[in-house]
């Protein structure tokens, strides 16, 4: 079972000689806007609760990196933010709000792209993406503008909720934080685990 | 609904105020090995009869590259591939077989990268990929080595088989035909659909 704002829940049949293999992902309704403080755990069992529905162990939790970050309260008031000479000279070379360049400086180990438009980086998670994953979209605060950043940790914060929903309903589940990352060369974006607990990230097969 | 050799069906059913919105996908189980010529409409509908399932209208039928290419004969026995002198230097630079490195430039418009173990190309259709997108994995012809190209016209090859289903079973289905495509600066593969009918490629969300 997947969870999340955007949330899914996930329940996987094998299948039988016969009978299709199956993997349902699920939306939770009515999570409501999350704020800083907010706890992400309750949040999800009223929701789970609402509609019905059971954690069972194998169930995959996922939730928006979008909501995890604000409830984590990574969302940075622009006004709060002093750009750096570095900032400034490379904002104006991509042609950005030097507040929100400076941001993307401290999030990231290293640019590597920056041209008009375009600012790629190796976020300090090891992430190579554009603007460190800051997001500014939907995230405004006290109406003036607002930047969320990624997560301190996301593969902590996965573990921490899943030992929290295992307390709470007995059953082991992994929990994952997905972002949606563009691709190289390619229109559209898709969904990327930053952080995982409980399952494997990658499957050799 | 989906269906494929990796097959998978879906069925979604949308959210209401307190329920949950579902996405399923579902394998064909037991879809024989696919062969030059075979009809994958047929074998489709063999499969979905077998495992109980029937089309509605809004399934999406999900195909795997490789049985697509297959099923058109788009498996090129190595032993029969001529490499020219500049497939032969590109071969000797990415450290591969000068007959797939052929096979390669033949599909490709452009080399954008040739270096020891790789070799990225603008495919014929537009996507950038390593190997021109071909398949050298469990695709063996009487024997000898051989290599899967991908389908000549991804898009066509999935407009006919949803006329097809269409007027086998009634019903309004998409088809996609994906292929797994690796991520630049990233480990693992996402599934790309390389070519769809019935339904957008991309949304504006």
């Amino acid at each position: 079972m997947r969870a999340g704002l955007h949330g899914e829940t996930a329940m996987q049949r094998p299948a039988t000689e016969d009978h299709c293999g199956e993997l349902r992902l699920r939306a939770l309704p009515r999570i409501p806007e999350v704020r800083p403080g907010d706890d992400l755990c309750a949040l999800l069992l009223a929701a789970l609760q609402r509609a019905g529905e059971t954690l069972r162990d194998g169930d995959v939790i996922v939730l928006a990196q979008k909501i995890v970050s604000k409830a984590e309260g990574r969302l940075v008031a622009l006004d709060t933010v002093q750009p750096s000479p570095h900032a400034r000279h490379l904002a104006l070379e991509c042609d950005k709000d030097p507040r929100l360049i400076e941001l993307v400086l401290q999030e990231s180990r290293e640019v590597l792209r920056c041209r008009r438009g375009v600012i790629v980086v190796e976020h300090r998670l090891g992430f190579v993406m554009a603007n460190a994953g800051i997001d500014q979209s939907n995230v405004r605060q006290d109406g003036g503008e607002a930047a969320l950043l990624l997560p301190l940790d996301p593969d902590a914060s996965c573990a921490t909720l899943r030992t929290r929903l295992r307390s709470a309903t007995g059953a082991d589940v992994a929990v994952l934080i997905i972002d949606s990352h563009g691709r190289a060369w390619r229109n559209g974006t898709v969904g990327v685990a930053i952080g995982v607990a409980g399952m494997q990230a990658l499957h050799d097969l």
